[in-house]
């Protein structure tokens, strides 16, 4: 690690990269590589010997750029976002750099420290409750991913509830959320050992826009109690990954706050439009949730990963996950002082990621990242628009943020509009030219449209549906 | 996001970093920071509008640095090595620059397959049986810790003796490992509902240079087995991080096998040493593993996070981790045509971590990666020396890596050792001129000397030797 060394190749990869992005929109946003492909490009084993920078950033130019799917193309609707920035991309560059591993205080105070205060600012930014401030008994936490979030907090929940009922009970734990939830919390109850049979899914349709009914809810807590079981958890979501359903969160908190159920709020997508004053009471109801998530590295300009997690009461997170071993022991730590985020999270180690979310917020400030998200959510409106003015197509449930889901009608003939609607996503998606991804709604095929690259302008809304009109005329043409 | 931009603030970025390289000996190398010293120096809400990147940066000059720890000083001899390199700081550049979400092959093909195929090629460099190797039933996969790696194989083994011996029977499995076992173990415990009381902690002391004995786990799992208990998971340890004991494989894996418990190895920190031939007898008895971990981004210049865990039979693995949400099928996936990377972790998003890998190994060849190792591993030798030169300190159990642990011996008239040595710790490291940790063996208070940081040369050593000396001479003098 010669200094005068690094600074020579990492002028040279800030180039690569500029000119990446320079010339991103020439590459086909979905990757069109085989299965396998790259085996064929790459020798079976480690060379021996180094080999030079230009003969590495040559490869990638020619074997590892036709297996991207390039996420930050102006033409990727897919998903939903994966947000980069200057000033994220510049705040990865600073913690690569440092390349400190920070699980305790001590391990780099400022690490700490700054995702505290960063955490902070955020959270008055999206006017949560003082209770999840850090001054309380509270506070914020980055973890990597939305998943860990939902999981470390059901854990807390998990062993809050044992320590009270017993831990025998373990079998009889009930957890609820809507059938639009995301998989990640299914995902985080086999982790934790939970009855998978006891994760209810509670059904929605489209008399709630696909919300979690609070009646719904109440009769199946109620119908669990009866049967003796525990009801502890509920994951509602403001923004669900298929549709953007917002489940009615004040109705949903009263509820298990009277059930003594732990309340987590996933705001994991639209979490980051609730910086903007006009969609901040899509929050309304978050001051009776005992956590909250939203991922910054989804739509707030932060780079992968930083996912945000608040917590009314951090005590139960220290006393799910907390270690120590005599090698970490050191004053600081031990004498209560400080922070150590390693008995917030799953991994020990952690990288210094509040970095690059001190340099969005500095950088753009709350009106850049506020400017960000509405631009968004204009171009998604005026995609609705769109598709509403071309009677062959259907908008299937409201837009309420940057994504619009949509479906091909059923001329006379067509039997099967699912196998329509999704011959129609591959074609579109064969073109390169767009990158979009489906969902299904009441057994219905439905594409999701779903705006959010930085780099995304009104053209490329505009191009996109030329593609899927276009696509379309082909396929019913065809039928 | 505008490429020119981009470029013009990431060539100021890397002069950062470059002078921040240049000058790394410059600063404390344990902050020397008070808690709380951050949020003095900072506003308390984040601000409405733009400011610049020089007013940033002169930020992280003044205010960040004196609460950063620098891992990668060469002073730097705490905990075991977070190693950075050119390499890995350039993969890690390049992965922020495409900041692509690689959950499913399909997010981007090249992101699972480099991820594979460097994986595939680490596992011939370390002479890892074929059943770890991707052609077969197993593979390899990047967690972002070993904490991860060892909680998948966790969940994986629980889940596989469950699907046998059936689910009511959570409570009575048993785990095994030493008691110099990482605490990570049994915070996975914690994490699977499994019963505390049953992770054994099996004792270890200096007989066996506080390794596993097999007798003792035999004996152990023979107790449970009477007692009506399911014995299901071992973790063995190549490398301990108190004192780098090794547990002996062959005999632990036969016992293992023979009792169809899941066998572990986790050689975090000592695993990047065995791509050495004179090294790599330590892993000898790996074939009976079924699942082997170590940490690139601790030794082996690849930037954090970056761990690597192996499996002989990845469908365990993806049978307790898989998630199959609408939303995220494709052709590809469905078809069982691709690895979908998202089913052999606890994460759904993951970075695009492959490329660091890659490109130490390509710029560096296994012939530097080599020469990396032995030289800290030399280093050590040359500090254990200098110990044993000294007749007021002792060399506490044999150095087989690149770490020593040591003590100050106490002169007659001294009642607390424990005490002097940490007197003595606390007295080094506030220098800020070198930073080292400690651990306790069979209760004493032991200073460990951890050999790692890209950056130490032999000068590094001696004067890390003549501090720890003077301030010993200081010390023993005032008693």
């Amino acid at each position: 690690m010669d200094a005068e060394q690094l600074r020579e190749h990492a002028h040279k990869m800030v180039d690569f990269i500029a000119d990446y992005y320079k010339t991103i929109e020439s590459f086909p946003v979905l990757s069109q590589v085989q299965p396998g492909y790259l085996e064929k490009l790459l020798p079976d084993s480690a060379p021996d010997y180094p080999e030079t920078l230009e003969h590495v950033l040559n490869d990638v130019q020619e074997k590892i750029l036709p297996g991207v799917t390039h996420w930050q193309s102006p033409n990727y609707f897919a998903y939903f976002p994966s947000n980069s920035s200057i000033a994220g991309f510049l705040g990865e560059m600073l913690s690569a750099g440092f390349n400190i591993v920070g699980f305790s205080w001590i391990t780099s105070p400022a690490a700490t420290e700054l995702e505290t205060i960063v955490l902070d600012w955020l959270a008055k930014a999206l006017k949560l409750p003082h209770d999840f401030h850090s001054t309380g008994q509270g506070g914020g936490v980055i973890q990597g991913t939305a998943s860990e979030a939902v999981l470390v907090v059901l854990l807390a929940a998990r062993d809050k509830i044992l320590r009270t009922v017993g831990k025998d009970a373990l079998p009889k734990l009930v957890t609820y959320a809507s059938d639009q939830t995301h998989s990640s919390l299914l995902k985080a109850c086999q982790i934790g050992g939970l009855n998978p049979e006891l994760c209810r899914s509670l059904k929605t349709d489209a008399s709630t826009n696909y919300a979690l009914s609070p009646e719904v809810f109440s009769e199946a807590v109620s119908r669990d109690i009866a049967s003796g079981l525990i009801p502890f958890f509920l994951c509602a979501t403001v923004g669900t990954t298929s549709s953007t359903a917002i489940d009615p969160l004040p109705e949903l908190g009263k509820i298990a706050k009277f059930k003594n159920i732990w309340f987590h709020v996933d705001a994991a997508y639209a979490g980051s439009a609730c910086v903007c004053p006009e969609y901040r009471h899509h929050l309304n109801g978050v001051e009776e949730a005992d956590s909250f998530n939203m991922n910054a590295h989804k739509w707030l300009l932060t780079n992968f990963d930083c996912s945000l997690l608040w917590v009314k009461d951090r005590s139960a997170l220290i006393q799910s996950l907390s270690t120590n071993p005599e090698y970490l022991k050191n004053k600081a730590s031990q004498g209560n002082m400080v922070i150590d985020y390693k008995d917030w999270q799953i991994p020990l180690g952690r990288r210094f990621r509040s970095l690059k979310l001190w340099m969005v917020m500095r950088l753009y400030g709350l009106e850049g990242l506020r400017n960000h998200t509405r631009n968004h959510i204009n171009l998604a409106a005026y995609f609705e628009d769109l598709v509403g003015q071309d009677s062959r197509f259907k908008v299937v449930t409201p837009r309420t943020f940057s994504l619009v889901c949509f479906r091909l009608l059923p001329p006379a003939n067509t039997e099967d509009t699912n196998k329509l609607n999704r011959d129609l996503l591959d074609s579109v998606n064969s073109t390169g030219s767009v990158f979009i991804t489906h969902t299904v709604l009441s057994g219905q095929f439905i594409l999701r449209f779903a705006v959010g690259a930085p780099l995304t302008e009104q053209r490329h809304v505009d191009t996109a549906w030329r593609i899927l009109q276009e696509k379309a005329t082909a396929l019913l043409g065809s039928l």
